[in-house]
Formats: C-alpha cells, structure tokens, sequence
C-alpha cells in the first residue's frame, strides 16, 4: 500500500489552524486556545501521460468517531487501479485526508488545549477549511488546456454527519457528497436542552472499548485486534491503524504505550452528537448537490428514522446499500466501498460532461459574460406590473 | 470627527482574502476568482489610562445595500464620549468596519471578477471570517490582567440579516447581536425557485436612484445630495460617504467621475434576498445570542411580517424602535441609534458582570479543569437505566 501511495501520489503532511469560533467548552481556554488540523495532500502523479481526462476530481475523506485519517490510504491506494482503466472518464487532482482536531495527529497537537465538547459541525466546518485552502482555486494556470474539475467529500459515521454538514455550509464547495453510514438521528429520551443522554450502561459498554495506554505492545496489539471495535476490519487497514494510533510516552514515570486518540475524547464524540444534529437537520433541505448514501445493508447503528429522515430531506437522493455490509462497512468491506464510491463518481461525472470547463475569461470576455449575465438575471427577478413606485 | 478618529484610535486599513466557496455566480470564473475584502480596524488608544474596565468590546459593523464601511465613522468618532463616562462599564478593544464583496474599496478591488450574484449569506460568512482573524485570540498576553472580552455584531438592513446570519453561522462568535432595520422577509410573489421577484417598476424607481458617472463634481454632489437615496443623511455622515465614494476614471476617453458602488451591483443586491434569506428564516432559531433590533418607527421599508418573524423565532429578542426613525435611522439619526446601541451594551456588560474573566489557564489548571468538566458532562448526559448493552 504504502509503495503504491509513494509511487502514485505527491505527498505532503500539512498543518493548518482550525476554525476559531468553536463551540462553548470545546477548548479549555474558551476565545483563546488555537486548535490545529493535521491533514495529509495527495496530489496526483499521473505516470501514464497517454491517459489523461478532462475531469479532475479533488476529494476529502472524513472519518467516523475515535478513528483517524490513515484508515481512507487503502482505498486511495486501490483508486490507483481504477485511475489506469481505460475505461474511466475521469482524474484525481487532489485528495485530503484529514483528523479531526480531537483525533489522531490533531488531537495530539491539541492535547492541552481540548475542552469537554466536540461539535460535530465544527468538525465539518474545519473539512470546509480544508477543501478550500487545498483546492481553490481550481486551477492556477491561465494556458491550462479546458478541464471541468469535481470536488467530492466522502464521510463514514460521524464524517458521514460532517459531510452533509458542508454541504449544507457551503452548498457551492462540494459537487458530489458520498456518505457512509452516516450519523444523524440517534434515539435519545426527550430533554429540553436536546442533548444527547445515554444509558449508563451503553456508556459503560462503549467505554470498555476504548483503552488508551498499554504496558506492552503485545498488550495493545491484541486489544486492537480482539477488544476494541476493530476486529472485524480488513487486515490491511487493521495494521496500518494499529500502526498509526501507535505511540509511546512518559505516564506515571515509566514509558506506556498509547493511541493518539485519548479514550475521554473518543467517548465524548459519542455523547456530542445533540443538540449539534438538530442543526444538521433542519439543514438537509439546503444541500444543494446530489447525495449518495452507501449504507452497510446489516447495519444497526442508526434507527431506520435516520435513513428515513435523509431520504425525505435531501433534494437530490440516493441510497446505496452494501451487501453485508455492518456500520464500520467501509474498513470492513472496504473493496466493495469503493467499487461503489468510484461507480457513483463516473456516473456524476457522465452526467455533467456537458458542463461548461473552466478557463480563465480575459478582461474583455469576463465584461461581455457580465452584460449577458445581467440582463439574464434581470429578466428572471423582475416583473411586469401596473404599478407599485418605492 | 477625523481628527477623534485618530487621536482615539490605531488606524490600519487591510485585505483579507474573502470566503473562497461562494454562491454560483457570485464571480465570473466560478472556482478560480479569488475575491477580497478591505476593512479598516480600529484599535482603541486608552489616553486617560486611568479609566480601565474589565470588561471589552470587539465590534464588526455592517453596511446596507450601496453603502459602505465609512457610514460608520461618525457613530465610532461619537461612542469616545460615551467611553469617557465614568458610569460607562465597558471599553473599546478593536473595531471593524467592512466593504462588503460587491462595495465600497471591496467593489473596486474585485470590479473585474463580480458576477450577477451576491449572496448575502456569503456576505456573512466574509464578516465572520474578518471577525475571527481580528478577534481572536480574545489576548495574546499570558500575563494580562483578567479581562472579560464580548464580540458585538452591528448590522443595518442587508447588514442587519447579516449580523442574524453571523449569529446562526457561529452561534459562539458574537455574544451580542445588535440589527437596525434588519431585512429578511419582503413580499415576494410565489415562484417554484423562491427567488426575488421585483415589479418592473419598482425596479426602475430603484435604479433611477442609483447613477455611478458623472460628468462634474457639481453634478455628482448634486445627484448624492438631492436625488440619491441618501438626501435626509446626517450631513457629516453625507460630506464622509461623498467623499469616500468619489473615484475619478477613465471612461469612454475622457476623465469622469464614478462612485465605487458600481450601479449594477447596486441593483444586484436588492434582486438577490431570496432565496438566501430562506436560510435565514430557517436558522434564526440556532442564534445562541441575544438580538436587540433597533427598528426606525417610521419605517415602511420591510412589512410587518418581518419584525414579526424575528420576535417569534429568535430567542433571546428584545424589540426596540426609535422614535421619528425611518429606514436609515442608522445614519438619519446616528445620535439616537449610537445611544440606542451604547445602552443595549452597557445593559449586556452589566448582565454578565459575574462571568468568569478570560484568563490563560497553566497546564496542570488545565488539566484539572478538563478533568473536572468531564465529570459534570458525563453526568449530564448519561443516565441509570436498567439494561441496553452494545
């Protein structure tokens, strides 16, 4: 995997501030504390210069709660094989991975800075960070030949939620949104704060998932393999997840090994998904780009309400299930994922290749589309009347 | 009032990037043009360093449709009396006034890139960013003495729905939100889009009140002063907002006189409420903070739909009309809206004079107090029930 990704991607680690204006107790130092992201560019080296396209596509992954950036490098290493078919009409341009900043290498920079909440929309706004300081603008070269570029985000879980959420930030800055097994609606007992309540006992159940610090890697490897959430994962992933969270230091005198993830933040992303999806809901309506829902046709993560919810909300809707597929479907059946995930790109893409490419106007076309534009614009927002003066 | 203004203040006038994902035709070459804002910050010079106060104001103001950020100048030339007062509770840290995308110095930078849209949302999203790069960190000083920092958003007619859409966008950005004559609902006829629909002729009375080229200076004071929108301004007002808007250019061969405002995009912005304020009606219910609308008595400007809609969804709303005020009571009667919205702080400030100050927390503080905030979460949002295991 890690041969492909070097041998077919430009890759850069990057570290960009998160946005400022979080919610209340979400850092410690509320107005003051400057959460980071890490995130990983890849940008595509297209080795075979015969196979070219004029569709690029730039994509941004975002992962589920407690999991990091690493778990998306297999499908993009897999995309590889797609890319060289001769059959597929378009490019990668770019693609991030990112963590969110209570998770993986943000989480680390974060460390003492991370307060008790973690707004799921917060996560998303920082994705629309991200996307925007990596792909706009679309392009840079004014004698580029015409291309017609994608941007795409792809969310599993709670980055399914975040996915949505851009959508309905910035209904401009994603063409396409794929999600996988989102999160949205949960059942959760009536309080007038809408917050999310959990049984004790389902929070206990949770908790016992999530260690974070070992005596001995032997002790780690197989709490990751048999204990944690992860052991039904594809064992390419598995291995560079266990790989990744991986590190070792100084607690209580004696070197420990530990996850990045810290087992308070992990839980916390469960308690914190209300009152932020009552945002998100009433939102949906907004999105204005095609949603594709792949779901893990087993799955029993999400009450049927939160399928329901999405279908009827969403303008423009498609659910896709994946056979036998569970929540974590997309590290579990992480092939058929993106079988799935690249189908639905090339059919957006086949739909839209009559769209206008982008090129750079010169100063005196950009003054004639104006003209054109306007007198469009105006036709369409006004209105012969009899009267009415201001 | 220029003299205040830099006795009083630290003047900087900078260009900050605009939001880069912006509604479909809000550039000419959607995806690559990179728009700007200009805006001038103001820091606060503390002359008479004997009156300190614990408590400080960061302030955004928003401009109107066709204006721009000089309207502001005389109400923060006039709050220094008010600063002066021993009774007053506050003081000033910094203040923002922006043009927006489409005005003023904005408008004149970005003249070869605007296209036929302007999304007042996107106008929001661009006062929330200058806000956040200004504002934050809240100090930079560990060794500051403790402070209690509160953002204010001022926003008059287009800019009163956009310091509402600020107020929904980041609920935490903005502790107060201060609109004067917002704009959100008008009356629309139906249309399956719900885009603004103008009369024609309304649309013409409009525009006649908007002309951008003039052959003298007499005729361009004469047309600002007795056939503009602007005839009932404040003079002082008036001789700042002729002045600022004044450019000399070449057109067709010969030296004329424009105003910055480009009269198309002027025109633009009454045709582009809807649908974006349909966002708006939808979100006014995730404002966090308290609204004071400050409404012009007179006004016949929006209908009563309007204010109606504001007092029902939003829910901290305080309602308070000025008196003989018409739609530009903001700078028809600068005095009273400046007294007006000097109170509404002072009655805030004094309200949250028992908030904890805002003070750099030591690591070990930290810690204890991530430790002790996590108990108080995990109590809140777990509860005893018999069973539900994962």
């Amino acid at each position: 995997m890690e041969q492909i990704l070097n041998s077919s991607y430009y890759r850069e680690t990057k570290i960009i501030n998160a946005i400022k204006s979080r919610a209340q107790n979400a850092t410690l130092n509320q107005g003051i504390d400057q959460l980071q992201i890490v995130y990983d560019l890849y940008t595509y080296i297209n080795i075979n210069t015969n196979i070219s396209s004029t569709n690029k596509i730039n994509m941004i992954f975002l992962h589920g709660s407690g999991m990091n950036r690493s778990i998306w490098e297999y499908h993009i290493s897999k995309m590889i094989d797609y890319l060289k078919t001769p059959t597929i009409n378009w490019s990668i341009n770019k693609i991030i991975l990112m963590d969110q900043v209570t998770h993986g290498d943000s989480g680390l920079l974060n460390k003492e800075k991370l307060g008790v909440e973690f707004n799921w929309n917060d996560g998303a706004k920082d994705a629309c960070l991200v996307a925007q300081t990596e792909f706009y603008p679309l392009t840079n070269n004014n004698n580029d030949q015409e291309m017609r570029y994608f941007n795409v985000v792809v969310g599993h879980s709670m980055g399914g939620f975040q996915a949505l959420a851009c959508g309905a930030l910035y209904p401009y800055l994603f063409n396409l949104i794929i999600t996988v097994e989102p999160v949205v609606v949960q059942r959760n007992p009536f309080n007038s704060n809408d917050m999310t309540i959990m049984p004790e006992s389902f929070y206990n159940s949770l908790i016992s998932k999530m260690d974070d610090c070992f005596d001995t890697e032997l002790g780690y490897n197989e709490f990751m393999q048999k204990k944690s959430f992860y052991t039904k994962v594809h064992p390419i992933i598995l291995k560079r997840l266990i790989e990744f969270e991986k590190i070792w230091s100084l607690r209580d005198g004696s070197e420990k090994l530990s996850t990045k993830m810290n087992k308070f933040q992990n839980i916390l992303c469960y308690l914190t998904l209300n009152p932020g999806a009552n945002w998100l809901i009433h939102n949906l309506q907004f999105i204005e780009s095609p949603v594709i829902n792949l779901t893990g046709e087993n799955s029993k993560w999400t009450p049927p309400e939160n399928e329901k919810l999405l279908r009827t909300k969403i303008k423009n809707y498609t659910l896709d299930p994946i056979p036998n597929g569970d929540h974590l479907v997309n590290i579990e059946n992480p092939d058929e994922t993106l079988r799935k995930i690249v189908f639905h790109i090339s059919k957006f893409v086949t739909a839209e290749s009559t769209r206008e490419p982008t090129k750079p106007l010169s100063i005196t076309q950009r003054q004639s589309k104006f003209e054109r534009d306007f007198v469009k614009f105006k036709d369409k927002r006004t209105r012969k009347t009899i009267s009415s003066k201001l």
